[in-house]
């Protein structure tokens, strides 16, 4: 499979790539880094971006920059980083995706806990988390030729220690689970779902 | 109690305003008709608002504008009809508002069944709705002052016939339910829920 991880560089997309790139060419993508520079708050730039790599079977994205910090300081401004990256970013993928991405593909979002289980400092990434879910399941029963959409929603990753602080008592998902979860999105054949751990 | 119904013209809105009159100050605003023209998806005029119309103890959303359309015709442009109406629209109310109501108030916003039963041509109003209620948990644990935040999420409601078609099978929400489910959120002492029929 050809496969598309948006977010490569970072903590999930570097393990994920890791983990799948002996069985599957992957496309790296990120908006400094990778083999492609996607800054995905602009469609123009996703437009492109799907023009210049072609065809492909699955995407992945791991790529989601929320407001994260004092309620205070939560205004319309600050609340338009999680609204143009994590939501609007997530969502243009598909959007413009759908017109790029091979019959029987699949795209997998990220998510997280923080949906239904709200922590202090978080309330954009609890919105933008809540939007790309209600996305996904509406996104699901529109998609034709066969093309699926996912998320998948971990709680905090056991590859990200500095945020434990920030999620008293979570149980951490672990690595070897987030690409289970990214498995079952992109091998099964579920649309539709809200993958959790 | 002095109580803000921001879509007071509207289906529900008419509805509410006439159920609470008797007992209670209703503030009627809409975009156009009422007490009060604000158009939510202006923050600086949301801010006006509040300077304005003074101290309140509760403030009622029904005014949730979305795209509803073919999907073949949900952009990025398209999409922004839901993201800045009813997802910003609302949570500005109670970002801004936060600042203005008397402690112990509550704000109540409308999300509905979409948000985890998609209907084809109804996608911008399931992320929009998924935002709003990832809000809405997220914010009943940073309001201070023991101000409480709820959503309401009816089901197709009864005095709207018209979208009887586009939800095939779902039993409507009575008027009567919808009066109980805010009067509910506003009399009661939940905080962080998502109010159901
Ligand atoms: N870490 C956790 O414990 C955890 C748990 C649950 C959910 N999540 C969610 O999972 C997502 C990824 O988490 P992570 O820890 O892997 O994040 P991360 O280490 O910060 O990596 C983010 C990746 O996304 C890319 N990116 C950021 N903004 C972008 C943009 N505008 N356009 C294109 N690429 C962009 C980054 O590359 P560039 O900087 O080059 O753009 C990087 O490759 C986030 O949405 C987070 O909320 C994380
Ligand atoms: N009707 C249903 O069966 C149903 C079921 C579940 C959920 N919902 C949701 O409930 C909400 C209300 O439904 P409804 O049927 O009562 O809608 P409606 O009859 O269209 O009324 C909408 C109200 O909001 C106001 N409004 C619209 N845009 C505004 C803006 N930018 N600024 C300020 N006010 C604005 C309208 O007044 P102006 O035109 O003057 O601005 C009107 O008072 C919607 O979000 C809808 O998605 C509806």
């Amino acid at each position: 499979m050809k496969i598309i991880i948006v977010g490569a560089t970072g903590t999930m997309g570097t393990y994920l790539s890791s983990a799948f790139e002996n069985e599957h060419e992957i496309i790296r993508v990120a908006s400094q880094g990778g083999d492609f520079q996607v800054d995905i708050t602009s469609p123009e730039a996703i437009e492109n971006f799907f023009e210049e790599v072609g065809p492909f079977d699955a995407l992945i994205s791991t790529a989601g920059p929320t407001y994260v910090g004092p309620w205070k300081k939560l205004n319309d401004a600050a609340f338009r980083k999680g609204v143009e990256g994590k939501m609007m970013g997530q969502i243009n993928l598909v959007l413009i995706g759908q017109h790029y991405i091979n019959p029987k593909g699949s795209f997998t979002l990220i998510t997280g806990a923080l949906t239904d289980e709200p922590q202090v400092n978080f309330a954009n990434a609890s919105a933008a988390n809540g939007a790309v879910e209600g996305f996904v399941r509406a996104a699901a029963i529109e998609l034709e030729n066969g093309i699926r959409i996912n998320a998948v929603s971990p709680t905090v990753i056991e590859n990200s220690p500095h945020y434990f602080p920030y999620f008293p008592g979570e149980i951490p998902t672990t690595m070897k689970q987030l690409e289970f979860m990214f498995r079952k999105s992109v091998f099964g054949a579920s649309t539709g779902h809200i993958i959790k751990p």
